[in-house]
């Protein structure tokens, strides 16, 4: 968690745009779920967050109703660009962070099952901490992977890339592949990571941070 | 995990016992689900354990057949003790582990809620960290036992005791703990955590180790 003394996370957006009251409230649901909802630090759900997308209808716009009109995807665009900064801040500012890692799953049934395989790897300890080590451990996040809770998931037809570099295809390493490569694209700070379940045609991006030292001290001594 | 290079972990437990192949496997199910299955470090599965039970037969006894039968419990209960005693010592040699955690869930409509709270508990690095720094905080347990997935929880009737300490009740800290009755059942090397979900009769026990410095350094620095 971030500040786990106070209420914890509170996310206001506004805009002039004149908006109906229900299409905002699908808007802002629209957006959480594809920006606060799915970053995660330590997989530590807070009891209280929350988002408030504020429309003034000063713009004097036509009112903006219902979802999937031109409009609305123009303003949630934008809305959701302003809400993914805002959220990647909070990873980058995660506690010991070192890396600030993209996870997309590509390939799904739907979004949801996506969601679920990257929040697998983004809580991973073993992840976490090899990334921490700017170690290219492909068997952790495979097991990772594994783990999503998707039952008919075929292993044979997962791939993995790291940065650009296709590191796993097949049920095993890529051919070609070199571990000196996988090293060079753990070395920054910042880190992509892409999984293909090549079960279907959702997409979900997660974010999350590395598990380092300073997490632990961070959230061992806090109180000394 | 804890051999991440090996086949990961195999446990094998032989009895002179005769017993009738498919009350074997009965056995061996009921006797994971309440030792293996039911321990963990840091959430990552491993993809390849193993428990085998093998029943030679020699000590001549009439085959036992069928599960919930006198004899059948009678040698599960020795099994399960068996495999409870190096459940827990693989527990208690976690990476970097410095406090063996056995959290018990009571209280529940069912078993595997029980045991979905109980790791829910055991898998929050937050948790994991506040035990390590051998802190008493409530709200990190009882935010956990939130996450645990139970959707009609009521918090109301959720108790929480460290040790023999009743240190939250009624939706907030018990009248009369004091942090000091905190500290001092947090200050030992093995620490009891029960948590009373009051909507039901069922319950179940996970074991698992607290998050340290080292957890980070032994699955950071494997390969150094």
């Amino acid at each position: 968690m971030i500040q786990p003394n106070m209420a914890t996370m509170l996310g206001f957006i506004a805009t002039d745009a004149a908006v109906g009251r229900d299409t905002l409230q699908d808007m802002v649901r629209h957006v959480a779920e594809r920006s606060f909802n799915v970053i995660t630090v330590d997989g530590d759900t807070s009891t209280n967050d929350s988002l408030v997308l504020i429309a003034t209808g000063r713009a004097g716009n036509p009112k903006i109703l219902g979802e999937g009109t031109a409009e609305f995807n123009r303003l949630a665009d934008c809305v959701l660009e302003v809400a993914q900064v805002l959220a990647q801040a909070i990873v980058r500012d995660g506690e010991g962070a070192t890396k600030f890692l993209s996870i997309t799953v590509e390939g799904g049934r739907t979004r949801e099952e996506c969601v679920r395989v990257g929040k697998s790897i983004a809580h991973s300890p073993l992840v976490k901490t090899a990334f921490f080590a700017s170690d290219p451990n492909l068997g952790r996040i495979l097991c990772a992977v594994g783990n999503g809770g998707i039952a008919d998931l075929d292993p044979e037809m997962v791939t993995l890339h790291l940065g650009s570099v296709l590191v796993a295809e097949k049920g095993g390493r890529a051919a070609g592949y070199t571990e000196e490569q996988g090293k060079a694209v753990m070395a920054p700070a910042e880190i992509a990571i892409r999984v293909g379940l090549g079960r279907g045609d959702e997409s979900a991006t997660v974010w999350t941070c590395d598990f380092s030292y300073d997490y632990v001290k961070i959230n061992a001594d806090y109180r000394s």
